[in-house]
């Protein structure tokens, strides 16, 4: 069934073995315990500083870490199980990529980040950061869902991880805007650079595999698996790297507001949409996350609850609007085929994420921030930008992001289409039994009588 | 083949919309940071009172927050996903109560409890005791499964959180019961409010969707996902808002044995009333959460592990019992159609749960508490009760509490009969493609070859 | 259906409500609780030591007991759900066995750890151990999987917790070995144990079960489940019971690269293995959790991240290479059927993970673990041991384990083939309609067509 580009048996392997052999090189290499993780400087801190164990950063984020971990590989996960036959495929490449796609990133974000004497120090921030780019490679994996190859995803994972830290470097570092819960950096850029990857690899005979692109009943239960996972934990992504203290509290808060505003419009308009009044399971299953989306750039600032409902309120709004109306133009006319919508979940909260963040930044004032000034705007509580000025700065990392997507999406694309990374043909997509071992009938769907007889007699 | 009643086209909408604003605006008028989530406040006490960022209430409460948010969500929902053909409105609409829940309950909760200079002050605790409220909705949820539109969900939710927090303020503050785990103030009241919401709007013709009331193969393994997280989180439950340092920790600790025994009571009790000696889903997936319940009142105090496993060991038997003898009694004597046996699983075991704590509290002592009694019977540290006389106010506690969901329940359910907010007919019940865009087939179950012809056949 | 031997009517009610009937009665004589527990006691210290709320074990160790506990009740128990006709006894035998063993390894532990003037003294520290005791139970589970009745599940749980106990005391008080994340104390012990009651329990016309010994479609997506827990929530097992600090913080981390790795291994291993370079979900669903096992012993020494990686691709590759060659090896030479193949998971990465913790053992000095030496080899430490010694001391507790495995789960099995606990026939095995009121149709799998007259045009 499968053609031979997409036999896996030698290509797969190599690309794992070769990848993780360079990755464990790399790590030999310059990747060190950091202060808190290794047992002689820390217990020289406990000596020294008159540090307790309960300093240490890892219970400061350590649940935020395993909450977000919980959204990359169950949420991720499951939310692309819809598909009636791809759900194999969805799970496990998901899990692959975002095994490769952590460990390459704790060397590319370590290189920007954490470099000091010439290695990489390693501690739970760090795992939080990589485990965060991972996200932003994920939400490519939704545009280009069933119609690549795990080799080229790894391929897609190995570039995109790079230009995510140097984009997140920029953005962070020489911008100097602030993004805590990634609006630009994780899905505004995850989003279109997927996008433009999708549109590189454009299938125009893809309609021979659109009867496999539906749900069933029970592959849209268990998307919810992922929808809810991802709602929940969005207020512990959003902080998961926040400063300590009233900055993570906040910023849970705002997200947990956000997130609830944003589910009842997204019910609104999802019922309002329809011609029947019916409710669509890929609107609460996306949209009903736009929430969290919108306000990564701004949850840390002082939003407001109201303000962060607004927020939610108009991204369930745009995203479902997007589900029905943009989606199929964006197929039809501009030829990019986004199986899982992430346009709408990632990419036009990710821009709102942004705007909504540079407004708030505009609205700062000592009075507003008091002390707290320092932790959320460092540059305006030292003087040397105003609200205004931070405002702008926080505009241009958006545009920073939007070039990096659209640059680098492009060119990893034509790096995509070469033969040599295998790609399903266009009436193979969305098919698990391409790459894996699927139980029993290749033909049917899998959930059936076991009883061969009643095989014979349907 | 929705009777036009249950169009949602335009009720849903308005009153997702309609809720959702005013609540913003209600939001904007009244709720504010509070001194933890605050920027300028907390970094004041952080200078002046020799504060530290780990004494944030966040790090004593963020991880049992989520874990409840866990069960809201993912427990609850999940849980009620056993019906064949109601999954997608069982998550779904679970989503959608306890999103508008949490975010209703934070200003009726705020106006009686976090009320100061006429602003409610919001942080972590606001927010458990948020979804803690949303708690009690979705028992009451449980009552009507399947046979309520989604409007008459959400007008539904208004009311009850209404009531739960007027409820609440007269269990807490005024008669000064304990009830950190809520058997009275969630479970009791959730559960006697939703029964007699379903005993209002009686179907006498049920009949014609019974053949949909029942479970398939997956969708009780579906529904194993919520139990399994209701249980394991159970202990973050009645903890999560109780005093730090010993009074979580024990609290956590007696009602993990407490579930711990009710789970083997409920195994030893669904194979003895089963005349085959089988195992009973419906008993596993809900019985076995019984011990849960039944120490919500009891929990924070020095109940004594082999205590907490008496309790539990009880609230199994009567649960199980309860499902298989009581259950279709309360059908067809007493017109009660509970759905999810909220009975059995909230009723019984909250009004256990409530004598135990009363009991335990009876014999509450100086010497077992020590300091500790400031913690947990405040009144009688400070002389003003004796052990007798709170465990006097429990009981009275727990009759208000039933007051409460008799009378509420009735009035609430003669509101939600109202015509204007749509209801299935008798023979549309439990059916999801009343209000959801099915995937393929309307008729069959959704989970089936894909392939057309191989239909035809069939 | 069921022979009369696995009727459950009387045996299974006798033997869960005599043995919670006598732990209960074990706990009132023996089991109080600790002083972080405890009101007075924890009260008395807060007075006396200065000490504060934040110092209670609750808040150092409770999020990572959250995550163990997760992966006990959803991570083992969906991970056995792949079975296409057995998933109701796997999640629901695994929670009745998980919570009667924690129960009764509070009891066994903590006469070995916690006891006091003659009282064994509770709080999260011996909950975790306890969850810890039950996994070995769950991975013995999956050796026998479908096979053995609850009850017979019930009594080899009762005994082999017990020799849990005692091994686990001679290995870390006697033999004086660390194994935090327990390679040897549970995987190695648990997995030989289980194997070897397979053995005895050897099943000669198994064959005529083998037809429902595999998974559908939607099974092995629940069974990703349990595995995308277990790895993520690995960290947490690792690193639960660990010293505060960097001791908790680098063992999270090294167990994370570990898993990374490993995933990169079972996926390219998987691929190469197979004569299509098809993947299998078998061994995605299992190989990838090696890497974690592999680091059981070592995860808190100074292993190094790329040691780590080292540890999990070499797991990964090992276990991969079991699932393919050894296990039917196992089974048709050694008569070993070991439905899950928790050789490849457990036993060999756990005897792998102890060779590791030797040898990193054997490269401790002074130097590299500063203050913290007193955390990892407190007799190194204390100058009562060289790192050599302290070496060999690893291996000999590998020894005891294997030696405690294969002698205890000899008798056990022999224990377990008394007629009157009750045993499936061979034609029996893999079928929940033994044990279980399966719903609606007991001959064709569940999820079909609640339409009758649509059955029977089929």
């Amino acid at each position: 069934m499968g053609s031979h580009s997409t036999n896996m048996r030698v290509k797969l392997p190599l690309f794992c073995l070769v990848l993780e052999a360079i990755t464990i090189v790399l790590f030999a290499i310059f990747v060190r315990y950091d202060h808190e993780t290794d047992a002689s400087a820390w217990h020289q801190e406990l000596q020294n500083n008159s540090k307790t164990n309960s300093d240490n950063d890892f219970y400061y984020r350590y649940p935020s870490f395993q909450d977000v971990h919980t959204m990359i590989f169950i949420g991720f996960g499951f939310l692309m199980t819809f598909l009636k036959r791809y759900g194999f495929s969805s799970v496990a490449f998901n899990f692959l990529i975002a095994a490769f796609g952590l460990q390459w990133s704790t060397l590319i974000q370590g290189f920007f980040h954490g470099f000091h004497d010439g290695k990489i120090h390693v501690g739970i921030e760090s795992m939080i950061n990589a485990d965060f780019c991972t996200g932003a490679v994920l939400i490519s994996f939704g545009a280009v869902l069933g119609k690549t190859s795990p080799v080229q995803l790894i391929v897609m994972t190995l570039f995109e991880v790079t230009l995510f830290g140097i984009n997140e470097f920029i953005i962070l570092n020489i911008v100097e805007a602030k993004d805590a819960g990634g609006s630009m950096t994780i899905h505004t850029f995850g989003a279109y650079f997927g996008l433009v990857v999708s549109r590189v690899l454009y299938r125009p005979h893809l309609e021979k595999s659109r009867h496999r692109e539906g749900s069933v009943y029970h592959s849209d239960l268990f998307a919810m698996i992922g929808t809810i996972y991802l709602w929940m934990f969005w207020p512990s992504f959003n902080s998961a790297i926040t400063a300590h203290g009233d900055d993570q509290h906040r910023t849970v808060m705002n997200t947990y507001y956000s997130l609830a505003a944003c589910t009842l419009a997204t019910f609104a308009f999802s019922a309002l949409l329809n011609g029947e009044g019916k409710l669509d399971m890929v609107h609460i299953q996306n949209a009903a996350l736009a929430g969290g989306v919108a306000v990564g750039t701004s949850a840390e600032m002082m939003l407001t609850p109201f303000g962060a409902m607004i927020a939610g309120s108009l991204a369930g709004i745009i995203s479902t609007l997007g589900y029905k109306y943009l989606t199929p133009v964006l197929d039809s006319k501009l030829k990019i085929q986004d199986t899982c919508g992430v346009h709408n979940l990632h990419g036009m909260p990710g821009i709102l994420g942004a705007a909504i963040g540079a407004i708030v930044a505009l609205a700062a004032t000592a009075d507003i921030y008091g002390g707290g000034m320092d932790d959320v705007f460092p540059l305006i509580a030292e003087g040397k930008r105003t609200a205004q000025s931070q405002a702008l700065y926080q505009f241009l990392a958006l545009l920073v992001a939007l070039a990096f997507a659209l640059v680098g999406g492009t060119i990893v694309g034509f790096i995509l289409r070469l033969p040599c990374f295998g790609s399903p043909s266009d009436s193979e997509c969305f098919d698990d039994s391409l790459y894996w071992e699927v139980p029993e009938e290749p033909e049917h769907i899998a959930v059936r009588t076991e009883d061969p007889e009643q095989q014979t007699q349907a």
